[in-house]
């Protein structure tokens, strides 16, 4: 199967110099993101986005929600939806507003959700919890079956995918070169702050692994 | 007009603990956000969901980009859409997968873009620049003819939206109440790191008020 980002008519991006056509890089820019963004339409051809965590496990995108929610009943119904990723690595200030942007990793899905049942299930959804804060699931006792049967799990194949990606420094109109303007970047980066226990029982424990990985990654 | 958030039927909130329907709160959510996610349909009614920069402007959002961009003109084209924006706060840890969380503020707009021309035009463009990095549009150079008449300005009126909050500690199952397993919070929060200067001239100078003050709300 082709999984090239950037493959098909639709992924096809008209902005060459920032097109990444390597799956590989989809996959980091997806594992180091926390939200995605679903979008679908519904019954009335209205467009919807919603915010959804999310994992990547093998070459699939994993959702999942409450049964009870309607708009995550539509998303597993098999209708097209398009999940987007973003990370905002910094801004870019040129001595013009003009060219002046961000800095950014994004990935554009185009899929169908499939409902996840059966054995699978248990297991993919820990995926859904190692992905919010790595390891978390050995951590915790296991999901019951009244928990398993009120979520409903989606899975969306990565085949139809893109990449765009800006970095460096701002591009400036050539008659700006010697404009007497400060220019440049401003990267930012998420940063976990000092971690809250939520009862007696936590505040005596010391912190697992998987909040002190959390700590790690994002210092 | 009604400006009151989750007022109409699309946007109802059917968790209605983590409702919001304070007009106030949405624009602070809309005025800390720097990329926003635009849904529509393209002509075969398949979603795209495009990571884009924008700015509140009074009543409005602010959306731009290239007039030669097929997207954009899809957008500018009057057809209904959908820009989401989701600030994370952090990770809720609870004790079980199914409790499990994240704490964030964030908003849907549902609308229609309306192309600005004339006057307004390099005045609201401004208002993008700020948002970006306050006050940098008073610090670099007008905008010329060639690149207004390149740029495409669309402004979609914050009538019809939603706001969803998440805050505070994991809810917990009452049977994990007990559980000798830690559980808390980890807050997340943008950081600006050190700028980094484009050029010479860059090197040689302070940095701008602008930049100065990015460093300030990133810190």
């Amino acid at each position: 199967m082709k999984r090239q980002p950037g493959s098909t008519e639709k992924t096809k991006n008209r902005r060459v110099d920032r097109e990444i056509q390597d799956y590989e890089i989809l996959k980091e820019i997806l594992d180091e993101s926390l939200v995605c963004h679903v979008g679908f339409v519904d019954e009335n051809n209205q467009p919807f986005v919603l915010p959804m965590g999310f994992a990547r496990f093998e070459d699939s995108i994993l959702l999942h929600g409450s049964t009870g929610s309607r708009l995550m009943r539509r998303i597993s119904s098999g209708i097209p939806i398009c999940i987007e990723v973003t990370l905002l690595d910094g801004l870019v200030l040129a001595k013009s507003s003009f060219e002046s942007s961000m800095n950014y990793r994004s990935v554009v899905i185009f899929g169908k959700g499939e409902i996840i049942e059966g054995e699978q299930k248990d297991f993919l959804l820990n995926k859904l919890t190692d992905h919010l804060a790595p390891g978390r699931s050995s951590e915790i006792r296991k999901s019951t079956k009244k928990e398993l049967a009120a979520t409903l799990l989606v899975s969306v194949p990565l085949i139809e995918t893109s990449v765009k990606i800006r970095t460096g420094p701002p591009k400036e109109a050539e008659s700006d070169l010697d404009s007497q303007v400060w220019s440049g970047q401003v990267p930012f980066r998420l940063v976990a702050q000092n971690p809250i226990p939520s009862d007696e029982i936590s505040k005596n424990l010391n912190l697992p692994k998987s909040v002190n990985q959390l700590k790690q990654i994002y210092n």
